[in-house]
């Protein structure tokens, strides 16, 4: 994680948080932003790239937006034409999401999307945010989390999102709901989502310190279903899918909807409000200092 | 569970899933069928044999139809009228639910009453499953199922109806609500039933791949709470009895229906509609067509 | 726990109930009262010491009333006012319950409050214990149990309304809402708080046969969070505090809010009709002998 540290901090990612500790029941923690930057340019080039075997009927989503796939409005957007269109296509069954960066599988929302913005870009990229995790965590598809790298806040959501997560044996490699460490609430449905995947309790516990787990602490509270050694996460994957396609699609995707169609309605019908919340709360004076503050900590780790 | 796949392939149990292998994260899954074919015969012998020892206050229920105590609409109607009978029987605090059967608790839902069958028939057989759960998880008696064999689908319904579950300690014998698996989908109450005594993510999991537990597996996600070696399996349970009715019955019964209340009602206030639901999908022509391959292959077993 | 039972039953900590042993799937189990009787006198000392570090904004609230900190109307009153106090304090952002009495956190409702009283004051006291709840799990201090003795019945209602419990490694102390034992229902409120913590099985078996569980096993089950030696109880709490205070308030309280509202709104809007629920209930004619048996059964233990 330090490396991790290290070098994004080139880039923006780090942090003011790493001056804070926090001790699980689980042994130790590393504290990780929830938010990053990304490092602008012009680039056209995809931040994700998707290949479907036909024969197969499984698709690798990787994502490569270096530094550190953070979910900025443009990324975000890409992620749910390419998740749309798997969707839409009957030969792909099966979705695997992985990272082609080293030692990150994404590091969350982008903070430039939250900061200095007017109400209506933070309301779209909040927009944006919700789409990613209706269309996943609804999926038809079987979808798989091949997390080989840290995956705090966003990266989080986005690895419980899917029906199954593989994390590479790393201690070094950390994913939680962090942001309440970041003076951030996560919002319903990321906690709805994340009681429905590690229970009330270590949620709760997780949620109010903002808790990040090392990936063997993660497996532990049942945050992430198995862990393989670091060269094998993408061939597990594809081996524990063909294993979920085994299962007939029909009753498949009808369990996944019993399962998981109260708690997406719970956004569906709160959609509205729930962007107002956000906007209200991010584009607030003290927020917007915090965020400024962690942004000028970032920059003068950049100098 | 090799064994009991062969000896019941005579009568029907059995089935075209042997060629599926699930692989849960508990180690090696062996899937048995989640329906059973019960032999025809016209014997009106009991399916039920009750036994009430007065002095304890223990009744202990033995399912004795052979080859795998399947579900039948006789067997069901049977086992609904026993337990009506001891629940309005003062002198009976306490259940145990076992089997008279080598390997096997109970094979699930009869094949043949979902085959070939009426509208109505079907419909009268659904109403009879519901009710041996609504009666079974409603209990004011407090309800152990000592589980001596395998006990899929319905059967693992039954035994997670109860209020305690030993199962014998024997990795040949598995449990689990494993519909899935043949294309069917267990509805909401099997599901509410499963998240009750596993929590959400192990039902989710359980569900969406129709995972069947061995023994030893079933004990690690709460599926059962005890297991013993295969002789002590019935003496155990009523040991664990005594301890039971060591507890004042109305305080229990009362705390009994405050857990499982908000579950029972569901079901009450949308049994005709689960009725429609179930027909609806049974008498498809797509799962007709499934339920006559898998039969048979059945015949072309025992041929 | 056989020599905290010896030594209160001169006060009147004791039991009809050491007659009964459950064994858990955990364990072995020892059983304690659910209700306690708390020594008379006129004294008009605090019941209750509460020290204020301004330095770090950390108050420990210490329960002194022995023999056993019963929690009567008058100690609850205390308990309420105390909690208040430090809620309105901007100064304190962080609170530890703990006993300052050997091997008792708390033995829980004071049974005087229920025997022989009219149904006004029934209420009166019923209406303190929601309070006591009410205020503690919905306080926006991070609030931590140090539980440093046995915490039956309305001990752990109070121990789980905290955010953190750390109990002293002492397998002869135990906890656990075990009213059931005593032929009392825990209500519903007392149910949602443990099935918050523990997850519903859990809850379910514990709540069925009035499980007190030793700290071991406890922990096992996720009843609390940490088990110390019996000496550093304190100041691990201390240590664990300061980590929790290391998360921005704001975010911590919203969050603990998101976790618990939907809860504690639940009793707010049945406030009055649990009140009446238990003022009937208590008033019985039946539970009222009952009190008796196990009043006379105290004295004759005292003589």
């Amino acid at each position: 994680m330090a490396n991790v540290l290290r070098n994004s901090a080139k880039f923006g990612f780090s942090g003011v948080l790493s001056q804070l500790s926090i001790h699980s029941r689980h042994g130790r923690e590393c504290v990780s932003p929830c938010f990053s930057l990304q490092q602008r340019n012009s680039s056209t080039s995809p931040k994700i790239k998707v290949d479907l075997d036909n024969s197969t009927g499984v698709a690798v989503l990787r994502m490569q937006s270096p530094p550190v796939n953070s979910l900025s409005l443009d990324f975000l957007t890409e992620f749910c034409i390419n998740l749309e269109k798997l969707e839409m296509d009957k030969s792909c069954r099966g979705l695997i999401i992985t990272s082609t960066l080293s030692k990150v599988f994404s590091a969350g929302l982008d903070i430039m999307e939250m900061y200095g913005k007017s109400p209506e870009r933070c309301g779209e990229f909040w927009k944006a945010v919700q789409e990613m995790w209706l269309k996943l965590y609804g999926s038809n598809m079987a979808t798989i989390a091949a997390i080989n790298g840290s995956s705090p806040a966003g990266g989080c959501l986005m690895s419980i999102g899917c029906d199954y997560r593989i994390m590479a044996d790393n201690p070094r490699y950390s994913i939680g709901l962090n942001e309440t460490q970041l003076g951030i609430v996560a919002p319903f449905w990321f906690k709805d989502t994340l009681v429905n995947t590690v229970g009330n309790r270590a949620a709760e516990l997780s949620l109010e310190l903002g808790l990040l787990y090392s990936a063997p602490d993660a497996l532990k509270i049942g945050l992430v279903d198995q862990l393989v050694p670091e060269d094998q996460v993408l061939s597990t994957a594809q081996d524990t899918m063909s294993k979920w396609l085994a299962v007939p699609d029909h009753a498949r995707q009808i369990t996944k909807s019993m399962m998981r169609k109260q708690t997406i309605d719970k956004l569906l019908s709160n959609r509205e409000a729930d962007i107002t919340n956000f906007v209200s709360f991010i584009t607030k004076d003290s927020i917007q200092r915090s965020l400024r503050m962690y942004l000028e900590m970032l920059k003068s780790r950049k100098a």
